[in-house]
């Protein structure tokens, strides 16, 4: 009989293979097209899971996985990684990204005054909500990102997203997949100021690395992992707004964030997915001189991969901190929105 | 080394006290006040918790209890049990809950067309969403009910939701709680025909007792369980819509559902939170002459109970059928929109 | 000195030229795109106004005309001519247009209470709204309607509507034009059971012809008058209300309306706009085996014809069969949406 | 025979009683509450109108003022005056009030690509939006303010604004009535620096006597007008905007507006309604050391004044500084929204 306490390693090695990564001191900023081009295809997934595939990543998170994650558990406490979705939030309007708008249709005040017609004195509340599906804290989905009219698996953009929806990949795909081992690496801790990164910080596969040597065994990143880095600049911006000067452009401005070089790391992990405590997953501004996402567009239409954004990592990582355990069971199911390219999400880690 | 695939029993015991309920056919049909302020009466937790309390029921769910939930983890098969979240849902706008809204801000027509205006090749689809908080599978918040205009623990109700929200108890103050040991009592299976109870049918202790004594040792309900409760009706409705009938009256109208007599038995297992795959919960048309939802007026501001509604069933209950296991571990933490008296979730169950 | 209360006639003559047209047993029900292809050619207003042009048959509707349309104006009633924008309004959800969602900000329970914080006892209300742009009353913009991918003026469809709007023709380029001599045709009074024409039935030149003779010289229609056509089915529609059978199908079910063989005769007649107090302006079903509203397809994108729907013309057309007097001045400014293919509005007409 | 050109006098006289008006400087800056029931009390209309009124000072826009105002139409030029309705707005999200969020439901890039799945080559763009009421060019209704409590005629605010909405004075009660006389008092041209008035200036009577007599005859203002006011101060936002700097505290920040002291003379002209090119109507910062908005607490619930705000006065100013004519057509009809306490408009002069 297994000890429980110590998990099991018999599912496939977590290892990274020893392998070189590009340094970001080579790549070429004025050729973004190519460097996205040449990782792309060192990087595709398209056609491993057969033709019909809409789950890319997730194919690696399997059931043994998952048993695996369950197994991590052992006093239950529990750990909430969602943003609040309100109307204070970060969203400053970018591409109509707004904040969400929260309404009610019932309110205890017309409860108590008797204005809502209900027999025996019960009353009710009820609320609206109006929002972007990347408002906070979310999943991007496979039909989220297209490279040159490409979506995932090699199907064209628009036989997938019209402005119906998401009629291959939505995010209902995946709903009932997102829940496994995950695995924290606090980059902002290992390698930052005070747990902090700076904005425009790119790390880099040799970051990652360095991180899980200092964070030890538990922090081992491999096939069907749900990753997480945090770069500490939420803690940042939280710190502006408690002291009433805003969020200013955590959504969407400078920031730390995974190196485009990272590409061939998340590639060969076979993780499942990889969620920041940033705006964009990425480093912004990017590496290239004009450029937008790059590694958006390796990641997502190429590798299949689920990005999650807006994530609130600092609790969990204060945790593994006290504790020096970096994984863990996550549950991150988005909610099932038909045809969505995203959806929101409040992840539950439970150690 | 205790044999994780047993269950631990130091637990609480989750025998429910060996008494007596309320016989439904002793309930007085032209008096839902008296029967709901006695009842109200005999199963408050009002102080409880303390005066400042906002978790109600969820404060039987502590750590403890979820490592016991995450124990039972044995295959690593995992279960959403959220419905979809689109325009063809089952609403049909009774207090203005309509369907969900879905729509694109970017498309991959557009993108594939070449019209975003990114940089090297990369295109993007995102996209909004308006709905109801109780559109689809959700929580019912302890904002959500009201009994002669006080809520959960006492407050007034206008002190607690105005036209901005829940101030006391938003559902976002629950957001890091709902994950722990999950038992479903498939009461249509048990006890309907075909796995499904008629409209109308009303559950009651009785009932569940039955249910569990059929389905053996893995069905005790006791503290701090999340309990799902399957009457089939969503089955039926499903059939209704693959025929091309429509989702009928499943939003509000006729319904088997628990039995306002379950008051007693809902608070004497100290669950944490009880969910069925119906619209409203309980039983419709109700058991009294003229009477709306009397079991939410007692459970909600009075037991301080999480409801859940809505919720999706059927995959879970005909593999827990299959194996005779009804316990699992369950991850159904509610979106934290600040402020809401209720929110959409998509519940993970994990065998 | 001119006497005012005789309107101008040196305007352009409004008499529709002395012509035949095409009879609706001549079209062949099978061949929808034959008949569409024929009357796009013959009516085609491209580059009529120029290669920039946004306004299409806008540009009947000048100062001058206004200037009539004021100077009809005698007695000073007034009439809106838009439904009411709600919850319960006729939507039935087709390709997500659904009705209203009107939601309160701040209410007057909660300023009475005194929760909303601000001084001396001033207390407020606000209110958001969720809604189609097409919900109830509007107007058609000009990049509603595709032919063959094409829009308005020869322009590509993508070229004019993504997923940011309508950068061309939207709303927005109208705002400040519909306003001029509006004349109502009241085909259900004069040709009609009880006022209404049954559902199905085509109005046909033929018709409006026979219903000007009927109605008198007020009723002539001419270059850019703004043309209103009442079939009476909404009056049908709202007795089916009163007697708590809903809407029916009043939103998109079978209707009267125009036939497909008017094409040409509101090409000649060089009107600014037209509107029906009907769902889709045109009869339904439509007069081809298999179509969808094929006397769109050639009015807006190739006559740059405004169309009007779900108009509210009863109160205008009692006065109007009472006085004898079938024009007046009609303010119909549409919101100014910007990039909207189509807005809503709350017509006025004064007599 | 009138002659046209010659506005009817017979009509009752605009000259405002021969009186004089508080000067600002003898306010109580701190007893905001002593001055608003002083004033309250000497402009009520409360019964006026009988109990049942839902109009207010519409009671004083009659047929013969509509049609007064008709005559007044000259050239037929028409100006529209409202702002956009757009998510690049003014509004910053104060109390939810956020920019309007428009989306599309059907494209052009999807018509253009043949995803829509319509026959005979037709495609179509179909569009939604969400936004307050208030986010651009509105009326406030009379259910938008209330007096401790009160709304308009004496009603309880909890009898007339719940969350279903306002179920008793809801601007739909307006819907046909705001069309007559307007008139323009362009104080900013008047009595500012290159036309505009700066923030914080309080316009009293007296200055709005200056400028009636600066601007003559067609600027006299009486019952059953509908009055203009502009500040200038939308002119100054946009060229703001225009500059790169954005809207800054255009919504809600400090402005020109009316001084509290005009309670007296609007009450006193008997005018329809009163507009202006700014957020709030009345001078920001208020003229009380704590206050909000104290001169809306006098016209709206005691008055039962219609005040419009965010209105565009700027071109159609232009041309009437040139022609020396303040005097138009104007058509305002709200968006009859079932309940609302306000609602947008596109307002139309015609000159």
């Amino acid at each position: 009989m297994p000890d429980p306490t110590v998990p099991d390693r018999t599912v496939p090695d977590r290892t990274v293979p020893d392998r070189t990564w590009t340094d970001p001191a080579e790549l070429d900023r004025g050729d973004p097209e190519g460097a996205i081009a040449a990782a792309a295809k060192r990087c595709s997934n398209w056609g491993r899971w057969g033709a019909d595939d809409v789950l890319g990543t997730l194919n690696f998170l399997d059931d043994a996985k998952r048993a695996e994650g369950a197994r991590l558990v052992r006093r239950g406490a529990s750990f909430s990684l969602s943003q609040r979705f309100d109307a204070d939030g970060p969203q400053k309007g970018w591409r109509r990204r707004t904040n969400p708008v929260h309404t009610m249709l019932d309110t205890g005040t017309d409860a108590e005054r008797g204005v809502q017609g209900f027999p025996h004195g019960i009353g009710g509340a009820d609320d609206v909500i109006a929002m972007p599906l990347q408002a906070s804290t979310q999943w991007d989905g496979l039909g989220h990102i297209f490279d040159h009219g490409n979506a995932w698996n090699g199907r064209r953009a628009g036989d997938v997203v019209t402005s119906l929806g998401d009629a291959v990949t939505g995010i209902e795909t995946a709903a009932d997949r997102i829940a496994g081992r995950g695995v924290l690496l606090d980059v902002g801790r290992a390698l930052g100021t005070d747990g902090e990164l700076p904005d425009g910080f790119a790390i880099t596969p040799a970051h990652l690395e360095a991180t899980i040597a200092a964070q030890g065994d538990t922090a081992r990143v491999g096939r069907g992992d749900l990753l997480l880095v945090r770069t500490g600049q939420l803690t940042r911006a939280r710190r502006s707004v408690a002291a009433g000067q805003g969020w200013g452009d955590y959504a969407g401005g400078p920031a730390p964030g995974l190196s485009f070089t990272t590409a061939d790391w998340l590639h060969a992990t076979e993780i499942a997915g990889v969620a920041t405590d940033t705006w964009g997953f990425e480093v912004r501004p990017n590496e290239f001189d004009v450029a937008f996402q790059p590694l958006h567009q390796v990641c997502i239409p190429n590798i299949g991969l689920f990005l999650g954004e807006l994530w609130d990592l600092d609790a969990l990582a204060a945790d593994c901190a006290a504790d020096g355990v970096w994984e863990f069971f996550l549950a991150a199911a988005p909610l099932p929105v038909t045809g969505a390219v995203g959806a929101p999400v409040n992840p539950i880690a439970v150690k």
